[in-house]
């Protein structure tokens, strides 16, 4: 019999609903239990419910799951969650009220001041803000993973923050995927960049600050350096590239810089913890003069790594570099489970 | 008869090659009379030497035409070049020692001091340069037109000099057409972004920087702005599309901005020329929400027009948008043809 | 005053709905005077309703014309339609019913057997076809055009027929725009192919023998060869690409079927009544070995011209080549525009 | 100390010869142990001579390796080679004659009467030609494997033998990786089909035949099959995708085929042997209404199965169906590993 913590999953069917599957067949500590997604797929097995868009087969045991009707009340106590923003709004603290614990990908209740906007690696702190959760009273809690935009960013920033970050540019040109399915269409993106993402650059900006900010009384505060996003999509499946400026106070060496990432396994938060998701290197230099690139580079630490490649001299600012990351696994999916084992390494996971 | 002007291809069998016979078909003031390319197309039709790239058909009589040798002694008097860089160090100046008009899209002597850099709608007073040509004691002189990412950018930046350019912050999504034929191997670009194209940022920031300084005894005084360029290569065919980043002295309105872009038509240094291949607009801003897209924009102004749009506040510097035109019209052939039409306009096609 | 037939299009916010726009401005004899689209649109601005997808921009007069509802009571008595088959069922015939010629691009209607299915140059005698359609009565009929891989086949088809055509087999590689907006995900095309596109086959099959059928009482006699279809999906924007081959009663040889189809201006059904969107060649036989390819070939003769390239023996059936047509264009509206043409020219537009 | 058997590979630095490397990492029986080049790659350490081109990294232990001088005297006696063909016709004679064993992916010398054309699942038996090879004398000898649109086609075709094959029509859809690199210029092929791969049609169809031939006397007796092939490029970077119809004596229900594929692990003509490169499932048989798929069905079988979908009439034919297999992993490296690892069972790779 399993001993595996079992798990459910709201939004079941989407393009990270299906990630989330995909991560957890053959977790160490985790087992999908129970599926949720919208009305017309209720009571369906999932493998018929689901559009499988995954490369890897779909999990037989999942397939023949039913999808669930989405209320907590059959749910287990850990659910992630993989919903349209503005559905998330109204379920996610419905479940959190009910006592379920709920990881979350979906922007809802990011920016709320009581919730934690979590990268283990990078502010592993900041999970404190649930004590003071209202949901916490009967058991449940909220705790969110960034926009897959901005994680990259802060992955690659975060060891830099010894510097003095003061101010960041980052111009991205984001993964199709990144959208959902269907999302986008075909005729809009083939052969062509579209420079516009609803809402994307002010996730960006604001996450970013929130992630790199610091526990304070009873919330965050944002980290003080100025920042400027500019969101692209391109014709890509998988992997948001982005091309970074920063300027620092201190002014960091080449080699120093480059050190920091290097270092990133050591100065990481979760050191020593053995999440199961973590990966060897949070950041990974390459130094290549051409890298990274999504198609090569993308699933570096089975897509939970962080790739930064072309540290140069910025004219404007201090220094310019090149980021990618992986937007379903390390921006999505992946993320919430890394958040899921961070609160079960803490002992968060068991009832009050 | 004709009486139109006799004119010569160098590099003509290149994309940059066929796009100035493309361009130049129906041409009131031009037609293309020698073609000249590597050895190993010499003696042959030009129907057989070149791999035609283009959408419109190849133009029959020019298809017919023998290649010539890469020797000025049968060449008209004004020859267009379209040459690898290392070649055109050679050639251009053997052109122009031999009294030929010599307009490239080459980067070969772009920055040396007494070769214009010119953009005709921008800085057509540099085109002075070439009095103190020493070619030009033989008749001949070179002129240049910029590199196809620097094009698009300074077009844009042109009509704001009178805010006070202090910053600029731009990153690339460049099309394959850039990199001539065979050019990016399909396996390197389907699906992906390669963040690196040599010596690109270079040259797109040296580059703005002499296009939009200023006529200084000798030379040209380049503009004062610090300016950081990150080029990326991605999957499109043809437009480089460009997220910019902009400080100015003076702290214009969104308004006064676009407003400066909308007058480019008054403030072109061209106005009342009728340059043949001149776009009726400049700049157009599109104040659709995700625009401009190559897909859709990058023939505006038959490929001559920049297109600019979604100006925003930016949270470093003070002002970012989207800028995109065409490599290989604006940015390449038709850029130089341009060039060629001011020549004549101002007298300078004749010979001394 | 314009004199210019007054002309509606039902669906006219749809990929086809925006070809027929944009194949309609500047048109001769047709006038845009009409625009319906679904509800949500009725009664806005047309260039608010549709999302414009064409690279050319949205006709200002058009644009901001109001969307009407889809009732016939003040459609003009030329509509074409673009409808989704399922409401054109229910639709067109209301609209003839009221008396209004349809000149449609859906599938309800085309295999009914009082229902010409129409392409001028291959069958203008079928138009005879709605003499006997009940709606008649009222001065309303209804002809269509076949579907977008049908239509490249039939045209490379047409002049062979004098050949004896016994058997064809044909596989297809078709763009995107043939699924419309959004139509084929991003996610599910980029990099890949799709081997299967719905009921596609079997109206390739069905409307291909229909239209090379013969008039036979009060009906179509279909082609009496066998035919087999494969139609796959790939990245491709515009233009179906087709792998033909067929088998010949009589043998003819390669030079033989290539002069047919260099004959074909002089065999086409509508030579000498200068129909404004007949391209000049109705098949172009394009001897290079690489030919025709979507990118190079697929706007020939405006669009309206099929490309047919590589002759070679088949080792099965006799003869095997590569078709490219226009899906959009010639595969949807230029075909309909092209048959209203023929209705003008031959005096089925006046009213009874 | 490694008891793996030392193997070297001809062509290390291209694509296949990267593949090679990929493959044979952690392989039980092989080692990598020796690598040439062209003389340009001579005396680099691999690493630095080839442009790694796969989404994993490149070994550690390899990319440490000299490149050798491309001759036989410090060879492995068995040599992968992955040469082009030109090259391939002059080198692997001259390797064989030195006493290598041989296992080629080349063309050069598949069709010589007395050279094995090998798929170990299908034509086992084949093999035995090498007893007769001119080189056996002096213990060398060449096995070849097919061409990689030829070998999907013939894995689905092989266990359908039984329904006595008549006709074979096959249009493919080939990956961009098929032509190597640098390959297939991104100006041809982004959102383009091209109709065309130089002798491609040819190969597939005599290479079809000798691999579903038999043995007979000094040689093999090509299948008697009428045979066509259509090759076409796509914009997919692995996986060719193939329509094919086909003909048989006996005319077998769709169930009597689709039973043929799912027992493809027993009728094997290598069942039992364990070769660690063979897949499970020789040819899967996939049931959803539109698979395979390149994106999602390519690496099927660690990329060694082909994946069979879509069976129905064929109008002309008896039936048509979908074929996919991974073209540089089963029709290239991969094939010509699991032929080295069939010597190795059947005891030919010991010194004689």
């Amino acid at each position: 019999m399993s001993t595996r913590i079992p798990v459910g999953i709201l939004g079941a069917t989407g393009i990270v609903g299906q990630r989330f599957i995909q991560l957890l067949e053959n977790h160490p500590w985790f087992e999908v239990a129970w599926l949720a997604a919208s009305e017309r797929s209720e009571g369906k097995p999932y493998g018929e419910a689901a559009r499988w868009k995954l490369a890897t087969a779909i999990p037989q045991r999942v397939a023949a799951m039913r999808v669930s009707e989405a209320d907590p009340k059959d749910a287990p106590r850990l659910v992630f969650a993989a919903l349209d923003s503005a559905i998330a709004k109204e379920l996610e603290p419905r479940f959190a009220e009910a006592g379920k614990v709920v990881i979350t990908n979906s922007s809802a209740l990011r920016m709320n001041a009581d919730v934690p906007l979590l990268i283990p690696e990078v502010n592993a702190d900041h999970l404190s803000l649930i004590e003071a959760q209202s949901w916490r009273k009967n058991g449940g809690f909220v705790v969110t993973n960034p926009n897959c935009s901005a994680i990259g960013l802060v992955m690659a920033l975060s060891p830099l923050r010894q510097f003095g970050i003061q101010k960041v540019m980052a111009v991205t040109m984001q993964a199709v995927s990144g959208a959902g399915y269907p999302g986008v269409a075909s005729l809009d993106i083939l052969g062509n960049v579209i420079p516009y993402i609803g809402s994307e650059e002010e996730k960006m900006e604001s996450e970013s600050k929130k992630l790199l900010g610091t526990r304070n009384g009873a919330g965050i505060k944002p980290a003080g350096f100025a920042m400027s996003a500019q969101c692209n999509r391109v014709g890509v499946e998988d992997g948001h590239t982005e091309s970074v400026s920063v300027a620092f106070e201190q002014k960091p060496t080449a080699d120093e810089i480059i050190h920091a990432w290097e270092d990133s396994p050591t100065t990481s938060a979760i050191r020593g913890l053995n999440l199961p998701s973590a990966p060897e290197r949070p950041v990974i230099y390459d130094r290549a003069v051409d890298r990274p690139q999504p198609k090569l580079d993308v699933n570096r630490g089975k897509g939970m790594s962080t790739t930064v490649g072309r540290l140069r001299p910025c004219g404007v600012l201090d220094w310019k570099f090149t980021v990618l990351s992986h937007n379903t696994i390390r921006g999505a999916a992946g993320a919430a489970i890394l958040n899921a084992e961070l609160l079960k390494a803490k002992g968060l996971l068991e009832s009050r």
